[in-house]
């Protein structure tokens, strides 16, 4: 039995396909015709682009717009006359052969890029390694494909790049398992939004399994077991049709409302991180979303994102939800979270730093961009508006002062918003959580961040190995906090949701039901099985 | 009116002492007679030897062996035949004069230093151009020195070196103003040691004066004003008075027990880093040690202190305070303070990361010999141990668990140890303080250390200049934390103390009367403003 990361529920028991990561060996050749050496590179990236075309139109299809996206910087890159131009030019002046040109350009790029600071940047040197590669493996027709695998097949590979997860198909690969990545990495995302289970970080599968091998892979437990004997195979067919009743069981729960066995009614929302997710947390039978993370918009582009486009993704979200709660949480930018075109000054311990409402407030430039979509937005649902990283309460009444700031300007526009929004504050940093009492009377609602406010409540990195077996949310004091949170709410007439992962635990669930709590927000794939519990206690 | 850093309280109003940084000009001349050469750098060696054996001794009279030590390092390099073989060799090769050999080979063994990854080393660096500067200033004659000033000078400086430092006449020399430095730079440690006002990182007041200027130096708030008209020096002389006036009523606090206006006996104890900072607690009338912070034992060295050493330290700080409660904290390295000997990972939020008794639980092998050294030196006193960074009953029982062993271990050996040593955690985690009660009725004492307290509590890196300004001890969850964690020990009939700055703050002291603390522990030179303040109270 082999141990790796959980990366998405489930059983699965099939034939091993090992993908090997063929290294094109790559000849230095002095070539005669520079012409017909061109010819073949110009033949090479064309055959890639309808590729890349064809990878990014099922992917479209079968994952979403937003995570095809990442094809449409790869031919780009393969139009781009400076690329190509730079390979050509390499082949007439030093008359080599088109693999060397063009893998030495790779090269060049790739290092440019992997010297860069700015971790987005560093990052499009692997989608140049992987565009390059492709052109190779056209050139030398090494071109390999997980098309052609056969029904009940796991997948077993180094790591799984994004043109490889957009090639499989859902019908024959019931699993995959990596030897890198973890549990937010890009292949461990595609395997929860594909529905297949899978392993990663499993350090050597694929030096432990060869071609055709039966395997049984374990997405809770995160194990694989390769060769299981028949009883073994028995106990985990048992196991899968298990899984897979339950998992049917609680389909039925979708349209159920949610009331504990105390006859208090629940709201079960969604956490969510761009407009399209909605659709999964209406699947589930959502009946809010109690956190939209705002930081999508702001990424993976080289500039701030205008008022307009801001407007209509949470006009998007607001419209979808029709009438449902939505809370949007202002940006949270800082810390980790870093954007290539807002230069934040390095810092020693970015946790303890200048990020969410630090910044929000020190830059209004950003602010009320953000603040003035979100109002105009307001008319079209249920709209609350929440500040992250709140620690005081004069911090909670300055960002409301831009609020009416914002609503002055619009009304001056003569620019419509909604007169009755909500505002909330996170309770994610431990001053927030002792001081409930006092901010309740404030605030329209609370939603509790556990997963920064048990960091800060512990002192403990939960990213640093090192110290991560001190995260634990079932810690005296941190209950403490949430429940003197949820009390502190009530007693102030407001009402008290959650929107860490502890929301969607297991083992915390009856215990927030029991202190009160009154929303529950998790991944849309966590909902069912919370809604049970919730309505079990 | 220039602003800049206080260093070091009190009020001078003097001349103008200008300490320029004379850039030596180095002419690179062709030599015929190399050995002539050789000797005119030997001679200048030996001289700068003299020099700084002159000045050790006196920096050990006047500011203690600790401080002076750090002339061993320049004396050995002056000895080191490695160093003058290499310039000796320069000369001979190239044939130029002792001064540019000495400037390049200076240079290269600065550039090596400078690039080393531990801070310590590199920190060597500036010792060898320090050593390196007085070489050359022998060898042409540009000797320097702070020795022949006038009464009531003000020494104007850049920076000053610990050479410099160790120079002032303190009957002379009445105050300091560098341009660059901070509260904790050399410069402005030796200033409190030396008990003169200081202002340091005034920028660029050494191009602001003149040699011979007046100026008045206001080591409270941090500025100094050049040239001033009379009604300011006659403002000034009063505040002077005024405060040498206060501070001679503070010394008539020495021998008096603090006692509130409610009747109730507190202690007013001193934070010490080395053995003989005990000195100064006894000398201001200190009931105890709060805080002894070991990592002195360990720094600044290139290898662990052996259990002797710690014990001799640990014995003469029990010895010095003759039965008065000495509380020692464990060690508590890692997050911001590294040792050169002890590699530990690259981490994202030191902070919040492996250090401290995170630490210590995982490394015995390093914990145990603290702990048998503390053990035995406990015969000699009245020792408290102390755990920093408790965030859970379970490590502070783990923590006990190791002293069981170290003691059977000692018994074994027919060590001798004290049979009624109390054992105690810092609260300096919000975890602990929201945990109190329960923690309370296993620990012996508290002591809250703020400094972290309010860091977490706020999730506020101080260090960090973009947020320090959320820092704040007054916070009313801070204050909610720190009254918390006192009304839990009384409840189980423990006591209570503090180590943090927050102990010796002249706002927040009537506070924590009011709630009770029962011991404040501070640097020495605030204990006596402290007593005088919890006595109004």
């Amino acid at each position: 039995m082999k141990k790796g990361i959980a990366a998405s529920k489930g059983y699965a028991i099939g034939k091993v396909f090992l993908k090997e990561d063929k290294e094109i060996k790559i000849t230095d050749k002095k070539v005669e015709n520079v012409q017909e050496e061109q010819a073949r590179f110009k033949k090479a990236l064309d055959a890639s682009e309808s590729q890349l075309k064809k990878i990014k139109e099922k992917a479209q299809r079968e994952v979403g717009a937003d995570k095809a996206a990442v094809f449409d910087s790869h031919i780009m890159l393969l139009g781009d006359p400076e690329f190509a131009g730079t390979v050509e030019n390499e082949i007439e002046n030093n008359s080599i052969n088109a693999e060397k040109a063009l893998s030495d350009v790779v090269k060049t790029y790739a290092a440019t890029f992997a010297a860069m600071e700015d971790e987005y940047l560093r990052e499009r040197g692997a989608d140049i390694k992987d565009v390059g590669h492709r052109i190779l493996a056209n050139l030398t027709g090494n071109i390999s494909s997980l098309d052609d695998v056969d029904k009940d097949t796991v997948i077993v590979a180094n790591d799984l790049t994004p043109s490889d997860t957009a090639q499989l198909d859902k019908n024959k690969v019931i699993a995959f398992l990596t030897n890198i990545g973890g549990r937010t990495s890009h292949s461990a995302i595609m395997s929860r939004t594909l529905e297949i289970p899978a392993v990663v970080g499993m350090k050597d599968i694929t030096s432990c399994v060869k071609n055709g091998d039966t395997i049984i892979v374990d997405g809770i437990e995160g194990t694989a077991i390769v060769n299981p004997d028949e009883s073994t195979i028995v106990e985990y067919e048992k196991k899968k049709e298990k899984y897979e009743e339950e998992k049917e069981q609680l389909k039925k729960l979708i349209n159920v409302e949610t009331v504990t066995k105390d006859g208090k009614r629940v709201l079960v929302a969604g956490n969510i991180g761009k407009p399209q997710d909605v659709d999964q947390v209406v699947a589930n039978g959502g009946d809010a979303i109690g956190l939209f993370r705002t930081e999508f918009l702001y990424m993976d582009r080289d500039d701030m994102p205008s008022e307009e486009e801001q407007f209509e993704s949470y006009k998007t979200v607001l419209q979808k939800m029709e009438g449902k709660p939505v809370v949007i949480r202002t940006l949270d930018i800082g810390g980790d979270k870093k954007l290539s075109y807002l230069p934040l000054p390095e810092e020693m311990n970015p946790f303890l730093g200048y990020r969410a409402i630090r910044l929000c407030l020190d830059r209004p430039d950003i602010f009320k961009v953000q603040l003035r979509a979100l109002l105009r937005a307001s008319i079209y649902g249920n709209l609350k508006i929440m500040f992250p990283m709140i620690s005081s309460l004069e911090e909670f009444l300055q960002a409301k002062d831009v609020i009416n700031e914002c609503k002055t300007e619009l009304k001056k526009e003569g620019k419509e918003y909604s007169d009755d929004i909500e505002t909330g504050i996170m309770v994610e940093i431990p001053a927030a959580a002792v001081n409930s009492e006092e901010l309740a009377k404030h605030v329209d609602f609370f939603s509790i961040g556990t997963n920064d406010l048990i960091q800060y409540t512990l002192a403990a990195d939960r990213m640093n190995e090192k110290v991560s077996y001190l995260y634990n949310p079932l810690h005296p004091a941190v209950l403490g906090l949430i429940k003197l949170t949820i009390a502190s709410a009530h007693k102030a007439g407001k009402w008290c949701g959650m929107c860490g992962e502890m929301a969607g635990d297991e083992k915390a669930i009856p215990i927030l039901v029991e202190y009160g709590l009154d929303e529950f927000s998790m991944s849309a794939s966590s909902m069912l099985k919370a809604k049970q519990l919730i309505m079990q206690k």
